[in-house]
């Protein structure tokens, strides 16, 4: 029996939001493993709007995804069969699979999976690249000291909901800046934070101003521009900015102006500093070790938005993450 | 004897580039040292391009200088009837005495100077805080090793040349950016740059991919604007930006746009870091005693651009830092 392929190839280069166009869908045999590959079944698809930076050309800290390929994303998925000799048919595993049903893999970038430690979702998520952008995104780049402030953007994703659990873990104020009081009411009341900020319902700055007195120690930033900026003009001597992503930059059509105040960085000794999660690749161990402590004494809690429907549902289900629709990681269940 | 006291008094918030009727010239008489105070008389001021953001009003590293005040600025001054135990009439002191003939001092701040090792133009730059600055930004903020690549933007200026040089003595290929092609010309042939980019001569980014084919390490930058944003897009993995002023914005009428491509902080893994030279004043002792002794052997060159005409020429010596006339150190001598 041949077992059939759904895919989604990235058919143009978006400008702005992606459209349905940008995509084609394909149905092909699912592939075959050569000796030394391993055939998988895609269960889960981590969605993510890092994805959105992948569809453009150009440098950036991976290569883009070409015209015509198979659109890259992480998953979680089961061997179907096995000419590898580390893994087994049966095995749950995790890897950049791509957004398809089946792939082949020769196992490169790919660890076993234990969902009888936690569900798949949470395995693609705060126990993910997610969970580990978090960790060492704050602690290894945002240096907290308990005590301090910790402001965290886009606080209701799938790495916000995380970074800023552990900044109250570190004994931090940690306040979270995200859309809408659903959100914020959740930020604070289910997961701890001891404030959140709508940046929906305007005036960031006076909101800030209230929340933060003593200025911003540590800023995690998923978003930038104006956010950024409010935050930028409200430092405590000696911050820290983590630059984890800029969403509100991702499907911009135009030019975005950079931070206009970046000079506070002088007035208030501050840094801000990019990173990318997977040089931290030797020490996911050491993250995931704490992150799963954390989860099972219940001082962190995860957050997962489930989209059912397919590789089908995956265009659709992308947009959610632009359009904020999602409260901690965006999975889609194939 | 009265002493008749000239100087120059903020009279109004400049818009864009300071203009004669932004500053009153006021006479009187000088003024008495009380008891623990000692009188000066100016003999250098020291023109820098700060000066020009302490006369907008609003939050910065120090006080705005209020309308009515003298005009803050260091200088180096002799001592002409001293009150105060630790100062004698004849010593020569460095403080920030004022755009002023005379000062009376308390001795906060002011530090005696030995003329006998440097002219004074000298000790108001290179053995200043033209040359502290340059020191702790360079070595403590950019951290060079041997064999990176270190850009420094206002190559020409009083820290410029002296941070460029720093890099080359701790073994880095260096590469300077300034206006012009003579200032280009005296940083490599004089100055012992390995290159320099005449930013005025137009294709910066492609000057730089020329000069830097590996990326730049460290980026001490003075400037802001397009020079920033043409070496964020050339940054080596792992870079460090130096924030140290940003002499392009300080004299904007409008807005001015941030860094678009602060993301490529991400990208390369690279910080952007501001700093005050003021923080290390328990270390200036350190920076000095290294300096002086670059500067006895001969790795260390300093450039004085000495302006003369007394106080009455300040406020058109002044421009000459935003013309970008001067070469090393603008100094006003009185």
């Amino acid at each position: 029996m041949t077992l059939l392929n759904e895919q989604y190839r990235l058919a143009a280069r978006p400008v702005g939001m992606p459209k349905p166009s940008d995509w084609s869908y394909t149905e092909e045999p699912a592939p075959q493993p050569e000796e030394g590959e391993f055939l998988v079944e895609l269960e889960y698809l981590s969605l993510d709007p890092a994805m959105r930076s992948w569809m453009n050309a150009g440098r950036s800290y991976v290569p883009p995804v070409e015209i015509g390929e198979v659109m890259r994303a992480q998953g979680i998925a089961r061997v179907l069969e096995s000419r590898h000799p580390k893994f087994q048919a049966g095995d749950t595993v995790s890897g950049a699979f791509g957004v398809q049903r089946y792939a082949v893999s020769d196992g490169r970038g790919v660890l076993p999976v234990d969902t009888s430690l936690a569900p798949a979702p949470v395995q693609l998520g705060t126990l993910g690249i997610s969970g580990i952008t978090a960790y060492f995104g704050l602690l290894d780049i945002g240096r907290p000291e308990p005590g301090q402030t910790v402001v965290v953007s886009a606080a209701g994703g799938s790495v916000g909901t995380v970074a800023g659990q552990i900044a109250k873990i570190k004994g931090c104020r940690t306040i979270g800046i995200a859309g809408g009081a659903e959100k914020c009411r959740l930020l604070v009341e289910e997961l701890g934070f001891d404030a959140a900020i709508d940046y929906k319902a305007g005036d960031l700055r006076g909101q800030l101003r209230e929340h933060a007195p003593d200025g911003v120690d540590v800023f995690f930033d998923n978003v930038g521009g104006p956010v950024l900026e409010a935050v930028l003009a409200r430092l405590a001597r000696g911050a820290r900015i983590v630059i984890s992503g800029a969403v509100s930059q991702y499907n911009a059509t135009e030019r975005t102006p950079g931070p206009a105040n970046y000079m506070n960085l002088l007035v208030s000794r501050a840094s801000m500093t990019g990173f990318v999660v997977f040089d931290y690749a030797p020490r996911y161990g050491e993250a995931l070790k704490e992150l799963g402590s954390w989860l099972a004494s219940g001082q962190l809690k995860s957050r997962e938005h489930v989209v059912e429907g397919g590789i089908k549902a995956f265009p659709e289900a992308l947009l959610k993450l632009f359009a904020g629709e999602n409260t901690g990681k965006l999975v889609l269940a194939l």
